[in-house]
Protein backbone atom coordinates (compact mmCIF):
# COMPACT_ATOMS: atom_id res chain seq x y z
CA UNK A 1 0.00 0.00 0.00
CA UNK A 2 1.24 3.45 -0.82
CA UNK A 3 1.89 5.92 1.80
CA UNK A 4 0.51 9.17 1.90
CA UNK A 5 3.48 12.06 1.47
CA UNK A 6 5.89 13.12 4.12
CA UNK A 7 5.10 17.08 4.57
CA UNK A 8 6.39 19.71 7.09
CA UNK A 9 6.30 17.95 10.41
CA UNK A 10 6.81 14.24 9.51
CA UNK A 11 9.17 12.37 11.43
CA UNK A 12 11.94 11.24 8.95
CA UNK A 13 11.62 7.84 8.69
CA UNK A 14 14.29 5.96 9.62
CA UNK A 15 16.60 4.08 7.31
CA UNK A 16 16.91 0.11 7.18
CA UNK A 17 20.88 -0.71 6.86
CA UNK A 18 21.39 -1.93 3.28
CA UNK A 19 17.80 -1.02 1.44
CA UNK A 20 17.79 1.15 -1.10
CA UNK A 21 15.66 4.24 -0.66
CA UNK A 22 13.78 6.56 -3.17
CA UNK A 23 12.19 9.95 -2.31
CA UNK A 24 9.81 10.31 -5.14
CA UNK A 25 6.76 12.56 -5.59
CA UNK A 26 4.24 10.13 -7.20
CA UNK A 27 3.47 12.03 -10.62
CA UNK A 28 6.51 13.90 -11.16
CA UNK A 29 8.05 12.53 -14.34
CA UNK A 30 11.49 13.02 -13.07
CA UNK A 31 11.13 10.40 -10.78
CA UNK A 32 9.53 8.50 -12.87
CA UNK A 33 12.77 7.78 -14.87
CA UNK A 34 14.62 6.84 -11.58
CA UNK A 35 11.70 4.48 -10.79
CA UNK A 36 11.58 2.83 -14.51
CA UNK A 37 15.08 1.97 -14.06
CA UNK A 38 14.44 0.43 -10.38
CA UNK A 39 11.44 -1.46 -12.17
CA UNK A 40 13.36 -2.06 -15.29
CA UNK A 41 16.10 -3.79 -13.21
CA UNK A 42 13.97 -5.30 -10.69
CA UNK A 43 16.07 -3.89 -7.93
CA UNK A 44 14.36 -4.06 -4.05
CA UNK A 45 13.38 -0.60 -3.00
CA UNK A 46 11.37 1.37 -0.88
CA UNK A 47 9.45 4.80 -1.76
CA UNK A 48 9.30 7.71 0.22
CA UNK A 49 6.40 10.17 -1.14
CA UNK A 50 7.59 13.98 -0.41
CA UNK A 51 4.99 16.89 -0.35
CA UNK A 52 6.65 19.42 -2.61
CA UNK A 53 4.45 22.16 -1.97
CA UNK A 54 5.40 21.93 2.17
CA UNK A 55 8.37 19.90 2.52
CA UNK A 56 9.95 17.93 5.93
CA UNK A 57 12.78 19.63 7.35
CA UNK A 58 15.01 16.47 6.75
CA UNK A 59 14.67 16.68 3.36
CA UNK A 60 17.06 19.67 2.44
CA UNK A 61 19.66 17.56 4.22
CA UNK A 62 19.05 14.80 1.30
CA UNK A 63 19.50 17.34 -0.96
CA UNK A 64 19.97 20.90 -0.86
CA UNK A 65 17.92 21.88 -3.99
CA UNK A 66 14.77 20.21 -2.36
CA UNK A 67 13.63 18.14 -5.48
CA UNK A 68 13.00 14.38 -6.39
CA UNK A 69 13.95 11.96 -7.28
CA UNK A 70 16.87 11.13 -4.48
CA UNK A 71 18.12 7.48 -4.15
CA UNK A 72 19.64 6.91 -0.86
CA UNK A 73 21.85 3.80 0.29
CA UNK A 74 23.56 3.80 3.98
CA UNK A 75 25.80 6.58 3.73
CA UNK A 76 25.00 6.88 -0.03
CA UNK A 77 23.08 9.99 -1.90
CA UNK A 78 22.59 10.84 -5.06
CA UNK A 79 20.16 13.28 -6.76
CA UNK A 80 19.54 14.21 -10.19
CA UNK A 81 17.31 11.81 -12.58
CA UNK A 82 19.92 11.08 -14.49
CA UNK A 83 22.77 10.57 -11.95
CA UNK A 84 19.82 8.46 -10.09
CA UNK A 85 19.42 6.32 -13.28
CA UNK A 86 22.72 5.66 -14.58
CA UNK A 87 24.29 4.82 -10.98
CA UNK A 88 21.49 2.34 -10.74
CA UNK A 89 22.54 1.24 -14.26
CA UNK A 90 25.95 0.93 -12.86
CA UNK A 91 25.82 -0.82 -9.99
CA UNK A 92 22.80 -3.14 -10.44
CA UNK A 93 24.25 -4.76 -13.01
CA UNK A 94 21.69 -7.09 -14.69
CA UNK A 95 19.38 -5.93 -17.58
CA UNK A 96 22.25 -2.75 -18.78
CA UNK A 97 20.47 0.39 -19.87
CA UNK A 98 23.93 2.21 -21.18
CA UNK A 99 24.89 1.76 -24.75
CA UNK A 100 28.92 0.82 -24.93
CA UNK A 101 29.41 1.85 -28.53
CA UNK A 102 31.25 5.54 -27.85
CA UNK A 103 28.89 7.08 -30.49
CA UNK A 104 25.50 6.05 -29.60
CA UNK A 105 26.25 7.01 -25.88
CA UNK A 106 27.30 10.71 -27.41
CA UNK A 107 23.93 10.71 -29.78
CA UNK A 108 21.88 9.71 -26.46
CA UNK A 109 23.65 12.71 -24.65
CA UNK A 110 22.48 14.88 -27.75
CA UNK A 111 19.07 13.24 -27.79
CA UNK A 112 18.94 14.02 -23.53
CA UNK A 113 20.11 17.41 -24.09
CA UNK A 114 17.82 18.57 -26.55
CA UNK A 115 14.84 17.45 -24.43
CA UNK A 116 15.47 20.23 -21.83
CA UNK A 117 13.44 21.96 -25.21
CA UNK A 118 11.01 19.48 -25.07
CA UNK A 119 10.15 20.11 -21.27
CA UNK A 120 10.71 23.95 -21.74
CA UNK A 121 7.51 23.51 -24.20
CA UNK A 122 5.59 21.49 -22.47
CA UNK A 123 5.50 23.15 -19.01
CA UNK A 124 4.83 26.50 -21.80
CA UNK A 125 2.32 25.19 -22.75
CA UNK A 126 0.20 24.12 -19.76
CA UNK A 127 1.26 27.63 -18.00
CA UNK A 128 0.72 30.18 -21.23
CA UNK A 129 -2.30 29.75 -23.46
CA UNK A 130 -1.29 32.71 -25.52
CA UNK A 131 1.86 30.88 -26.23
CA UNK A 132 0.59 27.36 -27.35
CA UNK A 133 0.03 28.52 -31.28
CA UNK A 134 3.70 29.05 -31.39
CA UNK A 135 4.45 26.25 -29.29
CA UNK A 136 2.42 23.55 -31.29
CA UNK A 137 4.50 24.63 -34.01
CA UNK A 138 7.58 24.07 -32.47
CA UNK A 139 6.98 20.87 -31.19
CA UNK A 140 6.04 19.64 -34.66
CA UNK A 141 10.34 19.98 -35.33
CA UNK A 142 11.16 18.50 -31.90
CA UNK A 143 8.89 15.51 -32.86
CA UNK A 144 10.45 15.39 -36.74
CA UNK A 145 13.61 15.51 -34.74
CA UNK A 146 12.90 12.21 -32.56
CA UNK A 147 11.49 10.97 -35.43
CA UNK A 148 14.08 10.91 -37.95
CA UNK A 149 16.58 9.63 -35.09
CA UNK A 150 14.57 6.77 -34.27
CA UNK A 151 14.10 6.17 -38.50
CA UNK A 152 18.02 6.33 -38.53
CA UNK A 153 18.37 3.57 -35.60
CA UNK A 154 15.89 1.31 -37.13
CA UNK A 155 13.91 1.03 -33.60
CA UNK A 156 10.90 0.43 -32.44
CA UNK A 157 13.22 1.94 -29.28
CA UNK A 158 15.58 4.53 -28.95
CA UNK A 159 17.76 1.04 -27.79
CA UNK A 160 16.51 -0.96 -30.65
CA UNK A 161 14.26 -3.97 -29.32
CA UNK A 162 15.23 -2.90 -25.75
CA UNK A 163 15.03 0.26 -23.61
CA UNK A 164 18.13 1.91 -23.18
CA UNK A 165 18.77 4.69 -20.83
CA UNK A 166 17.40 7.09 -23.28
CA UNK A 167 13.95 5.76 -23.90
CA UNK A 168 13.20 5.96 -19.97
CA UNK A 169 14.74 9.39 -20.20
CA UNK A 170 12.31 10.57 -22.48
CA UNK A 171 9.45 9.23 -21.49
CA UNK A 172 7.63 10.37 -18.88
CA UNK A 173 6.60 13.29 -20.74
CA UNK A 174 5.57 11.42 -23.64
CA UNK A 175 3.48 9.94 -21.50
CA UNK A 176 1.96 13.45 -20.21
CA UNK A 177 1.77 14.46 -23.79
CA UNK A 178 -1.78 12.95 -23.95
CA UNK A 179 -3.15 16.27 -21.18
CA UNK A 180 -1.56 18.60 -24.08
CA UNK A 181 -3.29 16.35 -27.30
CA UNK A 182 -6.58 17.00 -25.25
CA UNK A 183 -5.95 20.44 -25.78
CA UNK A 184 -4.71 20.91 -29.10
CA UNK A 185 -5.18 17.84 -31.36
CA UNK A 186 -2.57 18.48 -33.74
CA UNK A 187 -0.55 17.31 -31.12
CA UNK A 188 -1.31 13.49 -31.84
CA UNK A 189 1.33 12.01 -33.25
CA UNK A 190 0.55 12.30 -37.07
CA UNK A 191 1.61 8.37 -37.73
CA UNK A 192 2.21 9.32 -41.69
CA UNK A 193 4.20 11.93 -40.45
CA UNK A 194 6.23 10.36 -37.87
CA UNK A 195 6.09 6.96 -37.82
CA UNK A 196 8.75 6.07 -36.25
CA UNK A 197 7.98 7.99 -33.33
CA UNK A 198 4.59 6.60 -33.08
CA UNK A 199 5.54 3.09 -33.06
CA UNK A 200 7.86 3.63 -30.40
CA UNK A 201 5.19 5.03 -28.12
CA UNK A 202 3.01 2.17 -29.02
CA UNK A 203 6.25 -0.18 -28.34
CA UNK A 204 7.09 2.13 -24.70
CA UNK A 205 3.59 1.19 -23.82
CA UNK A 206 4.37 -2.75 -23.99
CA UNK A 207 7.63 -2.37 -21.80
CA UNK A 208 5.85 -3.75 -18.41
CA UNK A 209 8.32 -0.91 -16.11
CA UNK A 210 6.12 1.36 -18.38
CA UNK A 211 2.53 -0.31 -17.44
CA UNK A 212 4.46 -0.92 -13.79
CA UNK A 213 5.23 3.04 -13.44
CA UNK A 214 2.10 4.83 -15.55
CA UNK A 215 -1.10 6.30 -14.70
CA UNK A 216 -4.13 7.16 -16.71
CA UNK A 217 -4.62 10.46 -18.51
CA UNK A 218 -7.40 10.91 -15.98
CA UNK A 219 -5.54 10.54 -13.08
CA UNK A 220 -2.59 12.96 -14.79
CA UNK A 221 -5.36 14.80 -15.74
CA UNK A 222 -6.24 16.01 -12.49
CA UNK A 223 -3.05 16.33 -10.58
CA UNK A 224 -2.35 18.68 -13.18
CA UNK A 225 -5.05 20.72 -12.55
CA UNK A 226 -4.06 20.69 -9.16
CA UNK A 227 -0.86 21.53 -9.60
CA UNK A 228 -1.87 24.44 -11.85
CA UNK A 229 -4.02 25.68 -9.29
CA UNK A 230 -0.89 26.13 -7.20
CA UNK A 231 -2.30 23.45 -4.72
CA UNK A 232 -0.92 20.07 -6.12
CA UNK A 233 -3.03 17.19 -4.90
CA UNK A 234 0.37 14.82 -4.20
CA UNK A 235 -2.20 12.27 -2.25
CA UNK A 236 -4.66 11.21 -5.47
CA UNK A 237 -6.17 7.91 -5.05
CA UNK A 238 -4.69 6.85 -1.43
CA UNK A 239 -6.83 5.63 1.05
CA UNK A 240 -7.57 8.11 3.75
CA UNK B 1 47.61 30.62 -37.22
CA UNK B 2 44.16 31.17 -36.45
CA UNK B 3 42.11 31.65 -39.23
CA UNK B 4 38.65 34.38 -39.11
CA UNK B 5 35.25 33.07 -38.56
CA UNK B 6 33.36 31.56 -41.64
CA UNK B 7 30.66 33.91 -41.86
CA UNK B 8 26.85 33.81 -44.20
CA UNK B 9 28.26 32.74 -47.56
CA UNK B 10 31.62 31.55 -46.58
CA UNK B 11 32.18 28.08 -49.05
CA UNK B 12 32.16 25.10 -46.57
CA UNK B 13 35.93 24.34 -46.16
CA UNK B 14 36.38 20.51 -47.27
CA UNK B 15 36.54 18.14 -44.61
CA UNK B 16 40.26 15.95 -44.95
CA UNK B 17 39.43 12.04 -44.53
CA UNK B 18 40.41 10.86 -40.61
CA UNK B 19 41.05 14.01 -39.46
CA UNK B 20 39.10 15.61 -36.96
CA UNK B 21 37.63 18.68 -36.52
CA UNK B 22 36.26 21.36 -34.19
CA UNK B 23 33.87 24.17 -35.11
CA UNK B 24 33.87 26.50 -32.41
CA UNK B 25 34.02 30.06 -31.25
CA UNK B 26 37.08 31.47 -29.85
CA UNK B 27 35.43 33.37 -26.64
CA UNK B 28 32.95 30.29 -26.28
CA UNK B 29 33.09 28.88 -22.47
CA UNK B 30 31.19 25.20 -24.21
CA UNK B 31 33.42 25.14 -26.80
CA UNK B 32 36.12 25.45 -24.50
CA UNK B 33 35.67 22.66 -22.46
CA UNK B 34 36.09 20.45 -25.73
CA UNK B 35 39.72 22.24 -26.43
CA UNK B 36 40.42 21.50 -22.66
CA UNK B 37 39.91 17.76 -23.50
CA UNK B 38 41.46 17.82 -27.11
CA UNK B 39 44.38 19.60 -25.51
CA UNK B 40 44.75 17.73 -22.80
CA UNK B 41 44.64 14.54 -24.08
CA UNK B 42 47.21 15.38 -26.83
CA UNK B 43 44.71 15.22 -29.74
CA UNK B 44 45.35 16.13 -33.40
CA UNK B 45 42.65 18.22 -35.14
CA UNK B 46 41.93 21.65 -37.08
CA UNK B 47 39.41 24.04 -36.16
CA UNK B 48 36.86 26.28 -37.50
CA UNK B 49 35.61 29.07 -36.08
CA UNK B 50 32.26 30.10 -36.91
CA UNK B 51 31.01 33.94 -36.92
CA UNK B 52 27.25 33.09 -34.43
CA UNK B 53 25.75 36.40 -35.07
CA UNK B 54 26.03 35.76 -39.01
CA UNK B 55 26.03 32.29 -39.25
CA UNK B 56 27.55 30.01 -42.64
CA UNK B 57 24.14 28.40 -44.45
CA UNK B 58 26.18 24.95 -44.32
CA UNK B 59 26.17 24.87 -40.54
CA UNK B 60 22.48 24.46 -39.51
CA UNK B 61 23.51 20.47 -41.72
CA UNK B 62 26.02 20.18 -38.75
CA UNK B 63 23.79 21.28 -36.08
CA UNK B 64 19.95 22.44 -36.49
CA UNK B 65 20.39 23.99 -33.22
CA UNK B 66 23.08 26.33 -34.73
CA UNK B 67 25.71 26.17 -31.29
CA UNK B 68 29.12 25.19 -31.26
CA UNK B 69 31.42 23.21 -29.93
CA UNK B 70 30.62 20.59 -32.61
CA UNK B 71 33.14 17.65 -33.70
CA UNK B 72 33.51 16.22 -37.17
CA UNK B 73 35.32 13.20 -38.23
CA UNK B 74 34.11 11.40 -42.14
CA UNK B 75 30.37 10.60 -41.65
CA UNK B 76 30.60 11.06 -37.95
CA UNK B 77 29.13 14.45 -36.38
CA UNK B 78 28.66 15.15 -32.23
CA UNK B 79 26.95 18.59 -30.64
CA UNK B 80 26.26 19.48 -27.34
CA UNK B 81 29.77 20.50 -25.18
CA UNK B 82 29.28 17.60 -22.84
CA UNK B 83 28.54 14.78 -25.64
CA UNK B 84 31.62 15.77 -27.74
CA UNK B 85 33.87 15.68 -24.28
CA UNK B 86 32.50 12.16 -23.08
CA UNK B 87 32.84 10.96 -26.83
CA UNK B 88 36.45 11.91 -27.14
CA UNK B 89 37.51 10.48 -23.98
CA UNK B 90 35.68 6.93 -24.62
CA UNK B 91 37.26 7.03 -28.74
CA UNK B 92 40.98 8.51 -27.67
CA UNK B 93 41.75 6.86 -24.21
CA UNK B 94 44.89 8.18 -23.57
CA UNK B 95 44.91 10.34 -20.12
CA UNK B 96 41.59 9.14 -19.55
CA UNK B 97 39.15 11.76 -17.98
CA UNK B 98 36.00 10.01 -16.60
CA UNK B 99 36.09 8.32 -13.35
CA UNK B 100 35.15 4.84 -13.23
CA UNK B 101 33.39 4.42 -9.51
CA UNK B 102 29.65 4.89 -10.08
CA UNK B 103 29.36 6.74 -6.89
CA UNK B 104 32.06 9.52 -7.83
CA UNK B 105 30.47 9.55 -11.66
CA UNK B 106 27.47 10.14 -10.22
CA UNK B 107 28.13 12.58 -7.99
CA UNK B 108 30.21 14.34 -10.87
CA UNK B 109 26.70 14.13 -13.00
CA UNK B 110 25.22 16.37 -9.67
CA UNK B 111 28.50 18.60 -9.88
CA UNK B 112 27.58 19.11 -14.05
CA UNK B 113 23.87 19.46 -13.34
CA UNK B 114 23.62 22.01 -10.15
CA UNK B 115 26.28 24.12 -12.21
CA UNK B 116 23.47 25.32 -14.87
CA UNK B 117 22.79 27.55 -11.61
CA UNK B 118 26.07 29.00 -11.96
CA UNK B 119 25.82 29.68 -15.76
CA UNK B 120 22.37 31.65 -15.60
CA UNK B 121 23.60 33.21 -12.01
CA UNK B 122 27.09 34.45 -14.66
CA UNK B 123 25.19 35.88 -17.69
CA UNK B 124 22.17 36.98 -15.68
CA UNK B 125 24.94 39.60 -13.66
CA UNK B 126 26.00 40.58 -16.69
CA UNK B 127 23.19 41.40 -18.41
CA UNK B 128 20.54 42.75 -15.35
CA UNK B 129 22.85 44.92 -13.25
CA UNK B 130 19.34 45.57 -11.33
CA UNK B 131 19.53 42.00 -9.97
CA UNK B 132 23.86 41.87 -9.34
CA UNK B 133 22.65 42.33 -5.56
CA UNK B 134 21.10 38.93 -5.71
CA UNK B 135 22.50 37.30 -7.94
CA UNK B 136 25.73 37.97 -5.34
CA UNK B 137 24.66 35.78 -2.50
CA UNK B 138 23.36 33.39 -4.66
CA UNK B 139 26.85 32.78 -5.81
CA UNK B 140 27.85 32.57 -2.21
CA UNK B 141 25.89 29.71 -2.17
CA UNK B 142 27.37 28.00 -5.04
CA UNK B 143 30.92 28.49 -3.97
CA UNK B 144 30.04 27.18 -0.96
CA UNK B 145 28.78 24.06 -2.45
CA UNK B 146 31.76 23.07 -4.91
CA UNK B 147 34.35 23.91 -1.69
CA UNK B 148 32.14 21.63 0.13
CA UNK B 149 32.51 18.93 -2.32
CA UNK B 150 36.31 19.44 -3.14
CA UNK B 151 36.87 19.44 0.67
CA UNK B 152 35.24 16.14 1.40
CA UNK B 153 37.39 14.91 -2.19
CA UNK B 154 40.33 16.23 -0.64
CA UNK B 155 41.41 18.17 -3.76
CA UNK B 156 43.29 19.38 -5.18
CA UNK B 157 40.92 18.90 -8.24
CA UNK B 158 37.74 17.61 -8.29
CA UNK B 159 39.09 14.30 -10.01
CA UNK B 160 41.94 14.60 -7.53
CA UNK B 161 45.86 15.51 -8.62
CA UNK B 162 44.85 15.12 -12.30
CA UNK B 163 41.89 16.97 -13.88
CA UNK B 164 38.64 14.72 -14.43
CA UNK B 165 36.54 15.59 -17.06
CA UNK B 166 34.10 17.84 -14.33
CA UNK B 167 36.75 20.16 -14.05
CA UNK B 168 37.34 20.83 -17.55
CA UNK B 169 33.45 21.54 -17.56
CA UNK B 170 33.48 24.08 -14.46
CA UNK B 171 36.06 25.80 -15.61
CA UNK B 172 35.60 27.90 -18.31
CA UNK B 173 32.96 29.67 -16.30
CA UNK B 174 35.45 30.44 -13.80
CA UNK B 175 38.11 31.37 -15.87
CA UNK B 176 35.65 34.32 -17.16
CA UNK B 177 34.43 35.19 -13.13
CA UNK B 178 37.09 37.80 -13.16
CA UNK B 179 34.85 39.84 -15.77
CA UNK B 180 32.28 39.80 -12.59
CA UNK B 181 34.72 40.03 -9.94
CA UNK B 182 36.23 43.27 -11.11
CA UNK B 183 32.14 44.51 -11.13
CA UNK B 184 31.71 43.64 -7.65
CA UNK B 185 34.89 42.59 -5.50
CA UNK B 186 32.91 40.17 -3.16
CA UNK B 187 32.68 38.10 -6.01
CA UNK B 188 36.52 37.49 -5.51
CA UNK B 189 36.86 33.76 -3.80
CA UNK B 190 37.98 34.17 -0.35
CA UNK B 191 40.05 32.16 0.91
CA UNK B 192 38.82 31.87 4.86
CA UNK B 193 35.56 31.05 3.45
CA UNK B 194 36.63 28.88 0.26
CA UNK B 195 40.06 27.57 0.74
CA UNK B 196 39.65 24.63 -1.08
CA UNK B 197 37.45 26.31 -3.85
CA UNK B 198 40.15 28.86 -4.14
CA UNK B 199 42.77 25.84 -4.23
CA UNK B 200 41.25 24.47 -6.91
CA UNK B 201 41.25 27.46 -8.90
CA UNK B 202 45.00 28.43 -8.46
CA UNK B 203 45.86 24.22 -9.76
CA UNK B 204 43.78 24.72 -11.94
CA UNK B 205 45.57 27.40 -13.75
CA UNK B 206 48.78 25.06 -13.57
CA UNK B 207 47.20 22.77 -15.84
CA UNK B 208 48.53 22.92 -19.51
CA UNK B 209 45.14 22.49 -21.18
CA UNK B 210 44.37 25.30 -19.32
CA UNK B 211 46.88 27.62 -20.50
CA UNK B 212 46.69 26.94 -23.84
CA UNK B 213 43.30 27.62 -24.26
CA UNK B 214 42.50 30.49 -21.42
CA UNK B 215 42.29 33.89 -22.78
CA UNK B 216 43.95 37.27 -20.20
CA UNK B 217 40.84 39.01 -18.83
CA UNK B 218 41.13 41.82 -20.94
CA UNK B 219 40.58 39.70 -24.45
CA UNK B 220 37.47 38.62 -22.05
CA UNK B 221 36.37 41.63 -21.47
CA UNK B 222 37.08 43.13 -24.51
CA UNK B 223 35.09 39.98 -26.17
CA UNK B 224 31.89 40.24 -23.66
CA UNK B 225 31.51 44.30 -24.42
CA UNK B 226 31.43 43.80 -27.73
CA UNK B 227 28.62 40.67 -27.07
CA UNK B 228 26.87 43.03 -25.00
CA UNK B 229 26.25 45.21 -27.51
CA UNK B 230 24.61 43.04 -29.73
CA UNK B 231 27.51 42.88 -31.90
CA UNK B 232 30.55 40.40 -30.67
CA UNK B 233 33.82 41.06 -31.95
CA UNK B 234 34.78 37.24 -32.83
CA UNK B 235 37.90 37.97 -34.37
CA UNK B 236 39.73 39.94 -31.70
CA UNK B 237 43.30 40.08 -31.72
CA UNK B 238 43.21 38.01 -35.40
CA UNK B 239 45.57 39.69 -38.37
CA UNK B 240 43.38 41.29 -40.75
Amino acid sequence: MTQKSFTKGSAFPPLKPGLLRLYSMRFCPYAQRTRLVLEYKNITYETINVNLKDKPEWFFDKNPLGLVPILELDDKIIYESTATCEWLDDVYTQNRLQPTDPYVKAWDRILLEYFGKVTTAFYGFLRKPDEREKLQEEFQKYFEFYNDILAKRGGPLFGGEKPSLIDFFLWPHFERLQILQEIDSRLLLDKSKFPSLAKWQESMLQVPAVKATSFDLETHKRFFQSYLTGNPDYDIGLEE
